[in-house]
């Protein structure tokens, strides 16, 4: 399959994502929003969210289920909380703004709350967390997403794979990146093992009775986090996705929402919520002495012994900022599907 | 074992673990929030976090590690955010407090950050977000603990077992909880298998090379949650109760920690540091439609199908709130070398 997969720089892919949502009728103001949170992906490499997701973000925008034209409202509710809604437009407008509103609030509160109703698809949640932690914050951002995901004990998708994501500033340094979903693996890994034939590793996966399958064929839904003995932390960790994204925001649980993929239904919003927490260190301990302490925290771990068989140890966002280089000097890849419908 | 465990009316037990700290000279006010806080953990089925500390905590005392009579010292730092100083005493103390301070925070800005340096063990961390859920708001609280937990292809302890607990209202219901540790199980799991001579899950703990082992002997270290295959997503969670504990409130890391136990250091303070969020669900959708949602989420989900072999799909607390039931109608285990030191 790698072979067939080719590379592009960063900066003609970029543009031409861009302009298939521009011919999509997309805002400029909500397709450059988009844009950057799937170079963001596809240049850490969680491909998955990356520049393959613009042919059904156009879709979408045909259809009328996006806002082609989202005028964002933000409503502060207290000197440290507000609320964004979306205007059913690009989900990836209104999570940014409100990083933007969660900074300003955190600057004079210490700590912003920002919850945001009215919006859709988000892409990889960690471009959130790093927009607040590269302009000096701690950030945390989270949403569900359709259901995917069984219980702890469960034979039946209740959450979404609901990503929850850290970030934190590095002096001198790219920041700590912490972007994890609350179960082992997405769905799209178990698509990718039945089209190669390959086993799935065991607790990931659940077949139709919730029973655990290595079988790719069998699998029909996600296990939580934790796998069959301990799956009961994943599970509550989604729940906490859509406790702050969803009961919080008054918005759409992941079991109710409109399929992402695959209905007929192209027109109705879906009403996503999500949720954003930006936190100041100058109203803690202070910018100065947080930034040496990380620094020495990530250095005590990168310096921590491996196991035999291990490489290194890494900390959160390593392995992304190696992507990163490796495909600002190489290119960023995109599978045939995608260069074709972005004229590559 | 079981046979050993007697069980106590939780009042006398209450009343024998106040006698105990007063005897060793703590302070009413400081007492009482640890004796509240071990109760919690003894009532809900924690019990590595209950009434048995309370003679590790007289020793501290004794020893001079805990502050006696610790003055607690509020500073505000922003409309919602806070640090709480502890003045090396009793955790639990500094922690309730640092919930109070939050939700008067949460109040007037929707949203209260607090931080706590200069404490110590607070024993379990849903014990603080569940006071600040039964005061109907949401709240997360952290804190990083002594090393016990290695990395991701790591060979050596790093994090503590770093809990994060999380509690939310649930109208006219106990709330939600979850109060998980960022490890798949507790060191005292590994001890209690190696006393009865039974072997381990696969994937919880590791040798002294950090390779995993489910032989109790040969366990030296845990692996985090995720196990040999994820385990990097349990070391970022972990890492995240360290971000918010230790980082941003400039107290001591994992690895840097006096030993809890075992050591022959009983007078040196440990400036231990934990984090406290609590947010106002009237500052978001409003408190009216948010119970609703929760409580149409809670019925969904434990309504869920039940996968062959499980007995019925649990939310986070529900087997705590089963467990305090029971205790409350049948009374509240202490094991042997605890009744004695409370002269029960």
């Amino acid at each position: 399959m790698e072979a067939q997969v080719k590379r592009f720089a960063a900066v003609v892919l970029e543009g031409k994502v861009a302009a298939a949502l521009r011919a999509a009728g997309a805002s400029e103001a909500s397709l450059a929003a988009a844009t950057r949170a799937m170079m963001h992906a596809s240049m850490l490499g969680v491909d998955s969210h990356g520049v393959r997701l613009t042919e059904h973000y156009c879709n979408m925008l045909a259809g009328g289920r996006l806002n082609k034209d989202p005028q964002l409202v933000v409503e502060q509710r207290g000197s440290g909380s507000a609320m964004v809604h979306g205007d059913d437009g690009l989900g990836h407008y209104a999570a940014y703004r409100a990083v933007e509103v969660g900074i300003a609030l955190a600057r004079e509160a210490g700590v912003g709350a920002v919850g945001i109703d009215h919006s859709s698809h988000l892409g990889a949640a960690g471009a959130y967390a790093l927009a607040g932690a590269e302009q000096g914050f701690v950030t945390f951002a989270t949403t569900n997403t359709d259901s995917m995901v069984t219980l702890f004990d469960g034979a039946a998708r209740f959450h979404g794979t609901n990503p929850l994501a850290f970030a934190a500033p590095v002096p001198d340094s790219q920041p700590w990146l912490l972007d994890m979903a609350t179960s082992s693996i997405p769905m799209n890994r178990v698509l990718l093992h039945r089209s190669l034939g390959l086993e799935l590793p065991e607790g990931v996966a659940a077949d139709h009775q919730g029973l655990p399958t290595s079988d790719p064929e069998l699998a029909n839904m996600l296990l939580p986090l934790g796998g069959a003995d301990y799956g009961y932390k994943g599970a509550g960790l989604a729940g906490v996705a859509t406790l702050f994204s969803a009961l919080l925001t008054g918005t759409t649980l992941d079991s109710d929402f409109i399929p992402m993929y695959g209905g007929d239904d192209r027109s109705t919003p879906r009403n996503m919520g999500h949720f954003v927490l930006v936190v100041d260190p100058d109203k803690f301990v202070g910018r100065e002495i947080f930034g040496m302490m990380i620094t020495r925290y990530l250095a005590n771990l990168r310096a921590a012994a491996v196991r035999p068989g291990g490489e290194r140890v890494m900390a959160p966002g390593d392995q992304e900022w190696a992507i990163l280089a490796q495909r600002q000097a190489e290119g960023v890849p995109a599978d045939p599907d995608t260069a074709r419908f972005l004229g590559l």
